[in-house]
């Protein structure tokens, strides 16, 4: 029996390879007779930086960036020197969890420092770059990247060299040459796992602005920004950025970068289990273990270990998901998994359950394997 | 494959014959091809009233008795009137669980609403009477019992006629006749998992008085009342309760009933397991499983899964143990468990995950007959 571990992170809890260490070493523990081999995923979520960075052998490294509001902020990226591949992870870089609840101010958060790690990497020779889109704190419809980058931007005659959200609305001149220059032989590749629009009822105001700080009595207003930047960029570059399938993730990032820059929107959970080379290990595979922190409603909807139970069920190979918690949402006979289970062992509030997830899944893998060698 | 399902209560949260259709319930909605029966199980703790009553065909009914303290209670037992057979759990006559901690009071504590109900047994025909030893509130020497089946205690020429373990001091003289004009009869089966004198370090007060509220300070008086209560009865009846192996629990009911009624001591797991035809029924299985809230380290001392598990492994059946939590001292790599799994899908409090029990039990059983299907 060979068993593909193909692990997501715990969020906050455990990284994904930690995760498959504790699952394969549970298994062995137990009297299962079995192979298996750990395939850490991702899906542009937690813990994407690791998973493609090990997958290109990409160092991880960190640098001074702008936070997303006042302040700097040390922030990790990957770069390939060999392959000229870099990887951004946009939470990050320009997230909200470098912020505190009480912190948000959408009117001001932006992805400048997101920018300026993009800029260091096309600098030190990258050609391709992996930038998830999500988890971001801001809703600035890419200008901070773009400025960051180069772009210059103007209220009459008066440049505006960082440009935030509210200062969108006295800005009537955009000049992207500077940014060109520096970013025509670099490919951006966005790993998204949305389809939202830039505006509109199902736009990046109105979906994911609240999150973000956005208070209900401001909405209007801070779709007029973006109907205003979008307009911009028609007037300046010729482009309609308002009908870009997942144009709005991360703040309407997609949408501000793609007229301006080469990019590529991707499916994040199905790219990077084909760049880890997953499907090669699925054909040598009998079953499949995946984990998250949390399987629920939402899990077959883009999620990584749902995509992986799903070709896993495409290819008649059985997929158990081991997770902290199971969701009230989740329907077992509406799943690509065979069964799902949860591992942990006492009753815990979070923090501790957390704490004690590594070991919890092992135990918990140990039990399964004894369950499998029925 | 002929599933046995062999549960056990879990305490406070599921009755065991509910826990065994929940398990059942799970199974039939996974797609495992199996038949299942289901057979609750018991060890002398929480359900042993349900679980004979049902294997006897007794009718449960409750009467009123004294509580252990002051005031009145109604308690239920069980009475088989074709079997003559009759159910007495003592946690529920004279128990703990009836007393907050508050309440506790060590000195006036006593077992006569047990022997309330045993004497309206005898009354009503019944010719034996299993009583569980456990859980008891007090640390009578079965004084209380003895009294209410008629048992006269003197101090000087003064009838004590309802002595509370403060008293036994004062007594100098027992008249046992009556009691034993009234039980004659009556053989009495006490059902026990420990094997506690009534005296000495591991004796009923020194090992379980202080959870019934004997103070560190009390403990040699209180040993003192147990010394003068032995000596009584080696006076009186010839017999020396203190070497009695199990004579120490429910704070020395078996030490104090056995020199004057036909008693005999077995072990309340194992005998439940023998009386509702375990063994059969385990004969015919490919696998078993059992439940319990809690398995720990000391589900393989007498507890009834932990015996369910030990019989299956010496017929070589794989057993699996299903609870709402894993005890920190589980050590699967010592254990008769083939597999052991929390049921909990998500983090709870404990009240909120007992009350989810039935829940969490069978949709576990649905992922656990997936599993099994591989």
């Amino acid at each position: 029996m060979k068993i593909l571990i193909a692990p997501n992170a715990f969020k906050n809890a455990l990284p994904a390879l930690q995760a498959g260490m504790a699952v394969s070493r549970g298994l062995k523990q137990s009297n299962f007779d079995h192979e298996s081999v750990v395939l850490p995923i991702a899906d542009g979520g937690d813990g994407t930086l690791e998973i493609l960075s090990s997958a290109f052998h990409a160092n991880i490294t960190f640098t001074k960036i702008l936070g997303p509001l006042e302040g700097e902020l040390e922030a990790f990226y990957g770069y390939s020197v060999n392959d000229q591949v870099g990887i951004v992870e946009i939470a990050r870089t320009s997230g909200l969890q470098l912020l505190t609840r009480e912190d948000l101010d959408p009117w001001k958060a932006n992805t400048y420092g997101t920018g300026q790690i993009i800029k260091k990497l096309i600098l030190d020779g990258c050609k391709e770059i992996y930038l998830t889109v999500g988890g971001s704190s801001s809703v600035d419809g890419g200008v901070g990247i773009l400025a960051a980058l180069g772009m210059k931007f103007y209220s009459g005659d008066q440049e505006i060299t960082n440009p935030r959200p509210e200062d969108l609305k006295r800005i009537d001149k955009i000049d992207p040459e500077p940014l060109q220059m520096l970013t025509h032989q670099v490919k951006v590749i966005l790993l998204s796992d949305v389809t939202n629009p830039l505006l509109g009822k199902d736009g990046a105001v109105r979906v994911f602005g609240k999150q973000k700080g956005v208070g209900d009595s401001e909405f209007e207003e801070f779709e007029g920004l973006m109907e205003h930047w979008a307009t911009l960029v028609k007037d300046h570059a010729g482009k309609d950025i308002t009908e870009l399938v997942g144009g709005g993730a991360s703040g309407g990032v997609p949408a501000g970068l793609a007229p301006f820059l080469n990019v590529e929107i991707r499916e994040g959970a199905k790219e990077i289990l084909k760049i880890t080379g997953f499907h090669q290990e699925l054909e040598n595979a009998d079953l499949v273990i995946t984990t998250e922190g949390q399987i629920d409603g939402q899990t077959a909807q883009g999620k990584g270990p749902g995509l992986v139970a799903k070709f896993a069920r495409e290819a008649s190979i059985p997929c158990i998901g081991l997770c902290g918690q199971i969701g009230e949402d989740y329907d077992p006979n509406d799943s690509y998994f065979k069964s799902v289970m949860c591992i942990n062992s006492r009753f815990d509030d979070l923090l501790n359950a957390m704490a004690n997830t590594e070991q919890n899944l092992e135990f918990m893998s140990q039990q399964l394997g004894n369950l499998l060698a029925l």
